[in-house]
């Protein structure tokens, strides 16, 4: 049976995460239910380049599954998006070799966490943007953010999504922008750690408003220690923006 | 007892519309319950300036309401946001002159269609904008707009929303911007009939794809007749952007 890879967009707020449970809505089981329903209801198993929380948001997010399929890709992606709730949809769809397996051949992630940085809530950013208030020193958020990049141990900012104990990650970029009334921060790493950018994003938030200095960022970077966590950022202003594989 | 003005932003996704109704969730209706609450939950009457309908937006709507209330504007605001649910909140209060009412006070109004030019439908954009493809022909829309610039009757476009037969309007401006991947009409009128952006903006999705000439949208605009009226655009594309008052 061939497998394909897909490229997958939802907007978090409704599910209880990309992974399949055993109760509440999920991305996983979203698109595993509509490719049953193009595969004469035979149940098709679907796997994710990385699991994201409850209320996280993906642009790039990648799946790949198996599927008897003689239709070609392009009507494959138009058959699975009218499967789709409105909420998620397929990207591109392209066949790929049988042992791929997106988490695996995966090379390095990029998400984007937006902050809504304003005086007064916006019902228009609710859902994908964290609301902060007083205005944030961004200059001093981007000088700290610099100390993430290259090899650390991220143990202060999260754990390892497999209950092994490497915290080790490689993080190639770390950057601010600031794009009214929007201030965005993007980062890729090789992987990440269960909560690493909200984490991330909670202490440099401190930082932002003077309540850390750029010195007690790093110190709680090279401390590798979970118990000197910061706060956490709420899930809503995170997105999975990219999966990127070698070629 | 003071009369306050206050300016008002939705996301009109999970509302029955502004107007409160005997069932549904309202604007007015949130609106209303959220200033009982500050009022020992005596009743508060909130007048719109403009009705929208289900499923449409506004960063800009502005409402009246009397309220017996001696911490200052600034308080107030912040009650008033803490109050009310995360998909609506107020921008700014203000204290005006008792007979002030925000439909009769309007001099003018201004609207937003947003139209997500794609292949794919985007579940970021699904709440806010028309997923429409194939590409559209931006130049063409934006020359059978120019007709409506001016005092037209507008009949073909919508009906008067108090039932009565005057369906003249003036128009100020009628234009489409590009902002990848968005297309964005942007329409401001001293007032509008019901339905009257959406029905202008369904005919020229038409004019976009060739499936009506410009000459052909002028005579629809000229004909003043309901009956030919072309298709409705959908709700979720449309935000009321600015209600405008005489100094």
């Amino acid at each position: 049976m061939p497998r394909f890879k897909a490229v997958i967009e939802y907007d978090g707020t409704d599910f209880h995460g990309f992974q399949r449970q055993a109760s509440g809505r999920t991305v996983q089981g979203e698109i595993e239910a509509a490719l049953a329903r193009m595969n004469a209801g035979r149940a098709v198993t679907v796997y994710g380049a990385g699991r994201t929380d409850s209320g996280v948001h993906a642009r790039g997010q990648v799946v790949a599954f198996d599927l008897a399929w003689r239709h070609g890709t392009r009507v494959l992606l138009r058959a699975l998006n009218a499967n789709l709730a409105r909420d998620v949809a397929a990207r591109a769809v392209e066949q790929v070799a049988d042992g791929f397996h997106p988490r695996f051949a995966a090379r390095s992630r990029r998400y984007e966490y937006r902050i809504y940085n304003a005086r007064i809530r916006s019902p228009a950013y609710e859902r994908a943007a964290w609301h902060v208030w007083p205005p944030l020193d961004v200059d001093a958020m981007r000088a700290a953010a610099r100390a993430l990049v290259g090899e650390h141990d991220f143990a202060s900012f999260g754990a390892a999504p497999d209950g092994k104990s490497n915290t080790v990650r490689t993080v190639y970029r770390a950057q601010w922008d600031v794009t009214e009334p929007l201030v965005v921060f993007e980062i890729a790493a090789n992987a990440f750690l269960y909560h690493m950018v909200r984490s991330i994003v909670g202490s440099l938030r401190q930082v932002g408003h003077g309540e850390l200095s750029q010195e007690q960022f790093t110190q709680r970077l090279a401390a590798a220690d979970r118990s000197q966590a910061g706060p956490l950022a709420p899930p809503n202003g995170l997105t999975l923006v990219e999966v990127i594989f070698e070629d």
